[in-house]
Parts: C-alpha cells; structure tokens; sequence
C-alpha cells in the first residue's frame, strides 16, 4: 500500500472542505485506489477553527519549515489564496520535492513559468483541477482526453457569483444593486465583490484553460474583460423578447489563426444549452476539431465540490509514478490576436429616440455609412411619450465600426442616449 | 521521445475515424504530449478501404501472430465489434504485454474480469474510454476525478441512434417506426437495429459506468432493461402537457443501500437539463455526495468523436510509465438490489375510458386499494364520443403495486384499455 503523507496551507473553506473528504473518504480511497493518504501538517493561525473541525493539533501549525523539511509530506495541498505566501511557500515545497495541489487560479495564471520552473528543479508535480470550476473536471478533459483534437474554441460560464446575480436578474427581475447585496447575504459575493463582478475571476479562469486548451500562452494580458456591474434588468427583458440570455461568458477561440480571448456579458440563444445553467452552476463547453463540442457542467464553487476537485488531484497525484506538470507554453506557434478589443460578434444595442417621423431614416444612415448591418430592429414604449426605447440587433461586425457608429449617433438630433452596447454570440 | 507502435484491428468507421486523427495529428502529439506514434499493424479484409484511406499496404494484414510478435507494437486498438474474434486477439495481445484501447462495450461488460486477468498476467494495461458515450470524457471522469466522492446515482442518455429517433417522434411528430426508417435510411441505426432500439446497447453502457461509479460489479444480468419500439407520439404529446419529455435513459442508484440499474423509457421534467439532448447527442449526469451533480455533454457515437476518444486512451496509455486497468471487481461490499423489477418510480398511465358517470370513480377505488396515489390527472378527447383518453401522473410508487392495478382495471367495467405505462423520474 502506497502511504502518502499531505499538508494542507490553510483550513478555511476549501482547506476545510478538503479535510473532510480526506478524513471521510480515507478507507474508500485505500480500497478503491490503492493510496493511504494521511494528513501530515496543517498551516493555520485559527486553531479554534481546527479545535473545531476534530483535527488533531500537535499537526497544527504556522511553520512552512516543518512541511519541508518532512520527508513523510510528498503532497501539500494550498488554500491561502492570491499571490503571497503562497507562491513563497509552494516554491519552497516543490523545490523540496513535494508536489503542489491547488485551487489558486490567481497564482497559476500570473506564475505558472516560476513554479513550473521550480518543479522541474524539484522533480515535483503540479495539479491544479480544482483552480478552474469547482469540482467540475474541466482541467483532466483539456489534459487527459483531448490529445486527439485541435481546439477551435472554448466557452464557459466560469463565475458561480456573477451568474447567481444575472440569475436573479433574469428570474426575480431584480436591479444588479439589490442582487448583489442578496448574494452578499447569501456568502456567494465577498464584502469586496471586484474579482467576481468585474471578470478577474473568469479572467484567470480563461487564461488557464485557454492555454491548456491551445497548447499557447494565453496571458491574463491578452485578454479583454469586462464586468457585469454596468447591466440593467431592461436590457435582460429586452434581449427575452429577442431570444436572448444574458450571461457573463468566457471565451477563447481561434480567429485567422490567431488566438481572441476575452471575458464580457453576451446574449446567447435561448435555446443555447448554457441559457439554462442557473444560479451558482458553471458550464465550460469546447469545441475540438474531431470530437465536435462537449460541455462540462456542475458547481463551480463550494467547500465540498472544491474539495471533490483537490482529493481527486491528490490522489492523480498519488498515483503517478513520475509526477507531471503542464507546461505553460508547448508552443507559441500561435499568435495572441492583437484585436485592440476589435472583434467582431453581433450586438444588442438599445437607445433612445425622439419619436418623430425620420427618426429611424437617421439612424439607419449613421449605420449604413459605418457598414453596420442591422438584423432585427423594436421600438418599444420609452420613459415618456415622445421618448422610445430602440433596440437593435446588429449583424456580426467589428466592433471599431459599431463604436464609430454610436460616436456618431450622439450627435443625431433624434437619438437622445446610447443606453447599452451588448456583445451577441449566437 | 518516446515512441509508441500500434496496431488498429479493423479499419471500419471508428477504426477508420482514429487512423485518420492518429494521422493528422501525429506532429502535434508529438509537440504537446511527447509520445511519437507510429501506426504499425492494420488488421482489416477490405483492402480496397485501406488503400482507398491511402495505408502503407505493407503493414496491412489479417494476421494477429503478426502484431502479438511484434515488439515495437505497444498498444493495440481494436474496432471488430462483437465477442468474436475480438475477446481472443486482444486476449492475446494482453498475454503478450500489450495494452488495449477498445471501444467494444458489449465485450467489456460481459468479459472485464478475463481481459483483466490476461492483463495482469501479461502485465499490460485496458482502457475503454470510447466504449461509453463516444468522444464524451465520461469514463475518465469516473476513474479519475471522483476519488473524492461516494457515487449516490448515475443517469445518462448513453445511446444516439433511440435519442434520435425519440427526437424526431418529440419534434416532428413521426410515429415510431417513420422515425426508426429514417434513422436508418441515415445511418444512425443498423438495418437490423435491435441492439439499439431493445436498449442493450444502453444496458452494455450502464453495466461498465455503474460498475466504474460504484466500484462494485453490476452485470448486465442486473440490469432491469426495456426498449422504445413499444412507445407511441401520443404519449409523447401528452407527456408534453404535463411538462414531460420522454427519453431513454440509463439509470443506476443506490437504493437503501444496495444497487438498482435499469434502462427504459423515461419521462423526464422539460426542465431537466437532460431534456434538451437532441438527436445523436448524449449527456450523463453524476451525483457525488461531495462534488453534486455534475453533467457531460456531447457526440456519443461517429468516427471521429469516437475516434477522438479512442486516440486519447492511446495517448494516456503511452504516458503512464505502469500500465492501469481497473478492476471489475474492487469490491462486492454494496449487494445489487434484487427488485424483482420492483423498483419504485413516478408512472404516467393512460387509459381508455368508457365516459359515463362513476367511471372515474371506479379506477380511483382500485387506485386506493393498491396504495397507488394520483398526482395529477386529465381526460382527454379519445377515438370516439364515448370513449376517452384518461391520462394519470401517479406518485412514486412500487411497481408491483401499479402492476397490480392495472390487472385489476382490465376488468372494471368502465376501463376499456390500458395503452400505457411509463416511468417518470422527477
């Protein structure tokens, strides 16, 4: 039987959730995978949290030295979180040999080079399943079950926060102000709730996935992002009647042979599998060149399906006679798209039109001129009786034209403001 | 590098469908995995097929000495189909210490334990990844991502060509053997479509999955297994009234602690992500006592969406420095659930009602007797002015119990047939 001592760098929620599995599940993994798995240290400064959890204390400690120098730890687990000391800690352990399991999307994203550097000097392993939507298994697909496809593209819903308030936007017809603080009360948003509502979450999400996915570097520099903050009920109501869902979507896909990735709400079809991933479920679909599109769905987020996607990393860990890393840049035959947010999708544009005969004439010239095509086009009944709300659906375009074209709309006489500019992905 | 010969046995559509990706993206598994394939044995009569497919006719053959002799062939994948001569090449090829990549999911279920038994003898490994859903990751998400996890239930739409014809009956409003006419006219079901059409390919499906999910064998014989040629659009259609869309699904639990596994027709609610698999497409969903309910989606059958799977069992196999299997058998603790095909469902009934005052009335009383319990229920215009259609939602009941009512109604007076019975799974 092979025994296999691990540390956990912290017992907060996932480290928490973590020690649970591991303590439930002991015999059921030494029966069924053949690993012997003991919990050799816990770093944590709240040892009442650990007195809590059953955990026995003389492994408590605060001490990283201690987890190094074990030659009875081969596995440490992390769940600090952000850059430091994880990233001062978890060098250390794979410098000692030890291979690395963590959910730290931020750190892997922003130092996948250092630690995959550190490793290969260590002879040391590098997991990281559980940093990409919970306990959905997401990585292992792009690792383990697509080396027979050239990915063309990948999209997901990849923020259990964010899509838990366009969830109760969309369901509650609630304003994104009053959702937000629910999910604050709820403990899915943060007091803080920038890295979820503004996209950096997603963004280091897609900037691993989107570099396993493409055998390529694809930086969190590269990629565009854009939050929810800015959305309002309306525009969700609107884009219904037009058979839309709004989602914040992560997407990476090949363009002329270039890599575009970019985070940002979009409208997708109704009828879209993912319109009907709700509350605090995620869903990443990829498309290969053979396989054709699958989708991965589940909880992105949790204490347990977290730590379902550490226990599952350990024990992959465990059993790997040679540990294994990724690494982060195979190739960069690849290209970024140096789009300088210039791509081209369709879009949903609502403004406001004095309503007077001519109206539309003007404003179909301001897109005729910037060769901006409209699909479908309602005016709907506005704050007040000679003001209408005008919402367009446009073609796919580039997005300078559609800019250019609303720049200039603003100086049209009967267009009184340009309300809301939404990306459409059909 | 390391370099990997294999040997294709059969090169038919999925046979075919991996030469072709094997090809096509040697170079790039080369770059990003590090394993230099080099295909060295075709086993296949149809030699026209291999030279059409522009083969290197010199390693064309029907000769298994030739690849079990072989010492540069490492990996054999084979795509005969069936027991025979499939069960003895590949045995063979085991005993000589080569591993096996197969897509053969009516040879896995009924011989794993003597294919694993050559294994271990011959120290080679078995990897089954595209016998279960085609390009969908179904197989290796079960061994290595649910370590973490006790599997409480598995349910999946495991076969393409009855979820394409169930999908023609749903949209198109096709009786059923229209549907199954032009599911063959198409390719999507064989000529002689029983395996499908019977459910044994979904039973073959659910033996290996459940097997896998619960670590505990669950034989076909286990299995509980009834097709779709029974069932009617107008069930279909008044499913839909009641919110229910009809699918065949594979379904295993555990239930008071012990195994249940059947595959059937099932009414599923639309809102049920499973409801909206179309066509050929399959999706499985796993529930973890840790990790939740999590969904896999995507093409279940086809050359290159199986091919895909077969290529990335060949790429794991080349990667690991000890060849796997896994056991059938890891353990026997959880019994399967002798049901007796008494398990215990939802049931949507209709009957034919000879409409008269009391005649609802009667079937409520033999309902009571039998401890059956009505949901919802609603009468419906019928063949004639006299005679209607009653369709009835019962509650979750044992089957025996409803089985048992249904003899009984035959001969009340005002029930002048029973047309139909299938299970709802909420």
């Amino acid at each position: 039987m092979k025994k296999i001592g691990v540390a956990l760098l912290g017992l907060g929620v996932v480290g928490g959730g973590t020690y649970t599995i591991l303590k439930n599940n002991h015999d059921s993994i030494r029966k069924n995978d053949g690993i012997d798995i003991e919990v050799t240290h816990i770093l944590e400064k709240n040892t009442a949290r650990c007195e809590a959890m059953g955990v026995d204390m003389s492994i408590v400690s605060t001490d990283i030295e201690k987890v190094v120098n074990d030659k009875n730890t081969h596995i440490v687990a992390e769940f600090f979180g952000g850059i430091e000391p994880a990233k001062t800690f978890l060098t250390k352990c794979l410098l000692a040999g030890k291979s690395i399991v963590t959910s730290n999307k931020e750190l892997i994203s922003k130092h996948w080079p250092d630690l995959e550097a550190a490793a290969k000097k260590g002879k040391a392993g590098i997991y990281f399943e559980a940093s990409c939507v919970g306990g959905v298994p997401i990585i292992r697909t792009l690792t383990e079950s697509m080396q027979g496809n050239n990915v063309l593209s990948l999209k997901g819903i990849v923020n259990g926060t964010t899509n838990y308030i366009l969830s109760k936007m969309d369901g509650e017809k609630q304003e994104y102000a009053n959702a937000l603080k629910q999910a604050q009360e709820l403990g899915y948003a943060e007091a803080n709730p920038v890295s979820d509502v503004d996209g950096f979450d997603s963004m280091y999400k897609l900037s691993i996935l989107s570099t396993l996915a493409f055998h390529n570097k694809v930086p969190i520099e590269a990629i565009y992002r854009e939050g929810i903050s800015d959305i309002h009920k309306i525009d969700m109501n609107y884009g219904k009647m037009f058979g839309y869902t709004l989602k914040l979507l992560a997407i990476a896909k090949k363009v002329d042979g270039k890599i575009e990735a970019r985070v940002h709400p979009t409208f997708i079809p109704n009828d879209n599998p993912m319109a009907s991933v709700k509350g605090s479920f995620n869903a990443v679909s990829i498309e290969g060149d053979n396989v054709g599109e699958i989708m991965l769905y589940g909880r992105g987020a949790g204490a347990l399906p977290t730590g379902s996607a550490i226990v599952s990393d350990i024990v992959f860990a465990a059993k790997q006679s040679k540990p294994q890393y990724t690494s982060y840049k195979n190739s960069n035959d690849v290209s970024l798209r140096n789009f300088s947010r210039d791509f081209i999708t369709g879009y949903y544009l609502r403004m406001t039109i004095i309503d007077k005969p001519g109206a539309l004439a003007s404003v179909a010239k301001v897109f005729a001129k910037n060769h901006v095509s409209v699909k479908t086009m309602q005016q709907l009944s506005g704050a007040s009786e000679d003001r209408v709300d005008a919402v367009f659906i446009l073609h796919k375009t580039r997005e300078s034209n559609v800019k250019k074209a609303c720049e200039e709309l603003k100086s049209v006489k009967c267009v009184a403001g340009i309300n809301a500019l939404i990306r459409v992905e059909e």
